[in-house]
């Protein structure tokens, strides 16, 4: 994705400079419920069962501010049990690696990285190394890295490349399946969304078993910028705070990468559709894709029963949902995206970074009063 | 897509039998305010210049209710001047007809077509006999016609296949730059959105000069569910009538046909993103794209310096705006589907159907009593 | 695809007007062999078991020559029993349709019909009713109709539209799994290809048991142009009769349609992969997809471990062939989509048409001879 | 791609331990002439004027073969005057670096790097710190970094990660636009292509001046199996050596890379389109595109008229090449890409490596021999 100095540049003229003083919370904490399907036990992407999720945040005085984010789809070596995965381009203008052979087998084969920009090929070679290493992998001479990245360099020093193999590893490694962190760390250490501190974030939900009693998890680095929506109200326009606002062609630009766990058994076709629903979420949080936005979904499956293993077998014996059974699995990727989103915002903090530039968090005390001001709280 | 017997039962369940009498306005009439670019003139697509539309609606007795609704992306022989033109497919449950040149040469050559499931072999028929009948087509032996469409099956005998070429025919030589009708008209005669009314709906955007000046207009067939939202109210959940709420698999399936206009000069790629943004409109809505929908975006642009002609010619010199400069049209194609779509359910007709089926219009007076009650509308 | 009178213009002046006699015979009884897995029995889609195949001529007086061609996946109610199923597009300049669907729930619900250009939208008129009236589909209110085309408006009055749902019907109804018949028939009764007589060509291959033992079908219907080549010899070429040999911009259009049945247990995504396969294959015979050529193909898995009923369940238990065991399907793919072109042609017949245009059939003797001077034939 | 140990291993076990004793030739230096359309000055991808090659080759005793090739579209500041390009995925078990934003914004920035399958992460880390410190890029914080592969893991140690910035910098910057060399130099090094010793080849055609007068230049890292063919004789049968020869599933994979460049002023989509006709090109060699094969074709124009500038602007003024007048260069595509995959093998060197593997150069007198014999070749 491009950079975005001068989106930033001008949502700063909009930015007043009270600062706000209070213990974050997640959206939900608020009473704001986004959409109808309950959550998982902790909304988070490590409900669905073996995910775990690690964090690198790295920041060196103001100028340095990324970080690595690591999430695996299981604690096991993920190259000889591959899951069926897919992808879902929502706007194309990033680095994602891996994404063809995804397209093509329907499997991830590594821990899927997420990082900065410029560090795509880092993050590369060290997954790259890290799956040569692993146990039982020492014939292994392909390895397809699935990295994705936002572009945090307006409050980093991204020309510096600051992500070593050493961070990627170490994300790898202390990745686990309690990590419930959101806010302004790994990958998130540095960006940017809707003009106020994004970062990553986290929800779930969990089906009623009817439905089939599926869990959908989703992690988020957020980077964009559009007009924020919360729980429907035009937050962006009431505080006047977004893209285009000043009728110049702002560059709005910015990314989102989306990653999308479940334990339903899913193939590739149908991950891809979920994926494709997770870009919808992200629309009803005001984000508009913009020219420059590199918005990637990724979405796997944990189940079992549709791991695809290393060593070569001529038959695969699966049970994967049918086309008829999806629609519930959709809506709740639309609706775990779109509240992933917000919790990054609301568990963003205020950044100073490179020359002195500082991007406040989410006003959240005044977003609430806003939101209870229109009786969408109870108070 | 698939018909949706299923939802509808189960959404009747939900509505009430209290009948409203006001009269139909659209959703802005109502001081609702979606997004934040103005509208063009007539706020729809005949605000994109020289767009044509028309609509014939069939509808016999309780039991034939369907019909045909035609774009013209321009009043000439559209086959000798073609219109660079994309498609996204949303979901592609449905059986639009001539996708896959529109893909490859990225033009249009045809009126679009909208009607209902099992009639588009006919419509492509008739349009294929219209265009062969165009003077200054004499020679012409291939001919691409466009043709999408939603399922009215559960109004509307659908069985019946009630649709002929001289409806087809009527639509497109009726069809005209002031046309701005809405609701249970033409192709939306039969269809069912979010559990009410669904039909005909448009809007417009007109850019600020700074931003590029250009027009957006966009027409919608509405035909699916999920989870209405309106001015950013859970409308769906408040009302009690949405997908999944009684914890079932109801068969939420429908469809939805999105065409973009828009007289800014671009490339059919930066249509084709353009197009994908039509469907964040559709997320912004509550609609899920859900397994049986199909729901395609197809977009088009009539501005003189993109035409393609017929007549072979080795060059061809174009002017085109660039990918930097495309995110406000995005922006302006997400707002307008937005607006079109709810406009389609705001002028929505209860209609009885088939079997003596009933389905509601949308409650209006209901939705706008919701909506003051949070502050949402000014009194 | 574009109709393709100037190529076929260029083409004659090369023709001479000799007139051959002799028995036709395939490719394969003269001695010429096609790579090197062995075929199946008949060397015919039909060799997949359960494929049925029905070719309706359509031929009056000069004027009219076109048809019709059925490739049932089953022999059961496909609607009830759908198979999975994929398109690749080698060159969209076509009218296929129902390929959306196709891609989103990866399966095939209906007969496959091949017919002329102009054709297209009476087909699928033709299999949605044939669809509804089938025992069992009284409540059925979609049906996703594939048919594909090729122009043959060169030899046949094109315009004329001489299709009817009949010939579609009787096409459907008179399908048998013995019908091995090729050449100037069915779809295939005007079409053109290298410049000579094309039409309908089938062949198939059956891998040894250590590789699968899975059979693989081809039917194609050939109306495209390139520099033919045979057994490798560049005979387009030795016969003066290639495209743009006169170095001036001759129109080379056409298309071809490509049909794949394997009993082999595959995915949708495999499925598309193997129908990439076949496209490999048209190139082999010196196909160049030119600009107005319409390339599709088609693949679909007859095997009972596969299909996707109707009737919604919640889980389907598959039993799939893995990635790794793809390879030979794929060259086996790639011989039966060569050999079924070249057996097009060889079983051509000198037609002629509207205007009393001429198209020769390849002069076969001319060919064996020069593939004898070349040693590639064993006297 | 996937290695490819047990393909080799069978291989093997045809290869003759005779040695050949010749001064190399180019497939057409032999008299041997691909299609009908005639090549460029050098028949190379230098033909294409600004166009530049350089390779670097790592050899350490037997146990390194490996390198990196680049190609640089033209000789300037490639970041600030993109070139249109596009991508085609043939088979997509590869780890192609920058294909999304290619797709999205139809454009490249950077270099195009081929090397091996396990140092793309280090190729891109390269590109991407190249590209920052051009002249002009100070303020740059987003780089689509271009690199493909092939998997060398037979001959080379592969998991020893061998290339480093130094040679991927050293590629580009002694990168010249009179560079033809061939053979098992760069990043064809250690590569394999249908049992013989393959690596890089390069060919160009020049479209008459009626036909447009357009230079298209192709360059291959060739590292695929499959039934060889030149000339169209089945070479690999006559030699025993070709995939599933023994009826056993050998794992025939590789992978390829095509880089297609032209004068031509292209579209995005239609250099998609030119670049799907290079893997036809593929396919008339013998390549089968197996399972575990990535096959990519890249495309690009060189045309002033496409160029797309860093630097803003609103409006792009292009003149571009209609679809109708695309085929004459599908053909040359075609053409090239068959060529330069044989001027691979044809200069291809016999090599030891790791562990003492042994991988022969194609026996070119032998295959003269065969082609002479069948009098396709004159005395």
């Amino acid at each position: 994705m491009k950079p975005f100095s001068k989106i930033v540049t001008f949502f700063l003229f909009f930015l007043t400079t009270v600062s706000y003083n209070y213990a974050q919370q997640r959206v939900r904490d608020y009473g704001i419920q986004i959409g109808v399907i309950p959550t998982g036990k902790h909304n988070a992407i490590i409900d669905v069962k073996g995910v775990k999720v690690g964090h690198v945040t790295i920041e060196k005085e103001d100028s340095v501010h990324t970080g690595v984010t690591a999430i695996l789809p299981h604690g096991g070596n993920i190259f000889q049990e591959k899951v069926p995965a897919a992808i879902f381009v929502g706007n194309g203008f990033g680095k994602l690696a891996g994404s063809t052979q995804i397209e093509e087998l329907g499997t991830i084969e590594t821990p899927i990285i997420l990082t900065n920009t410029l560090n795509v090929g880092t993050a590369v070679e060290a997954v790259v190394k890290y799956t040569l290493q692993q146990k039982d992998n020492e014939n292994v001479r392909s390895v397809n890295a699935v990295v994705g990245e936002t572009n945090d360099g307006y409050l980093n020093d991204i020309r510096g490349m600051h992500v070593t193999h050493n961070e990627v590893l170490e994300a790898i490694e202390t990745a686990s399946e309690a990590n419930t962190a959101e806010g302004s760390i790994g990958a998130g250490t540095g960006t940017i969304c809707f003009g106020y501190k994004g970062g990553i974030g986290t929800s779930s939900r969990k089906l009623p078993g009817n439905l089939g009693g599926y869990t959908i998890g989703v992690m988020v680095q957020t980077n964009f910028g559009g007009v924020l929506q919360i729980a429907g109200i035009n937050i962006g326009k009431k505080l006047g705070n977004f893209s285009f606002s000043n009728q110049f062609l702002n560059n709005v630009d910015g990314s989102c990468m989306v990653v999308v766990a479940t334990d339903a058994p899913l193939t590739d076709r149908n991950l891809k559709r979920l994926a494709k629903r997770a870009f919808m979420g992200l629309a009803k949080t005001g984000g508009i894709a913009s020219n420059g936005s590199g918005d990637y979904i990724i979405a796997f499956s944990t189940s079992k029963q549709v791991r695809v293993p290393y060593k070569s077998i001529s038959l695969l014996k699966q049970e994967v949902v049918s086309n008829d059974y999806m629609s519930p699995l959709f809506m709740a990727a639309i609706e775990a995206t779109e509240e992933a989103i917000l919790n990054s915002l609301f568990m963003g903090k205020t950044t100073t970074g490179k020359d002195g530039r500082i991007i406040k968090a989410l006003p959240v005390p005044k977003v609430i009063s806003i939101l209870k001001a229109h009786k969408l709280i109870e108070e």
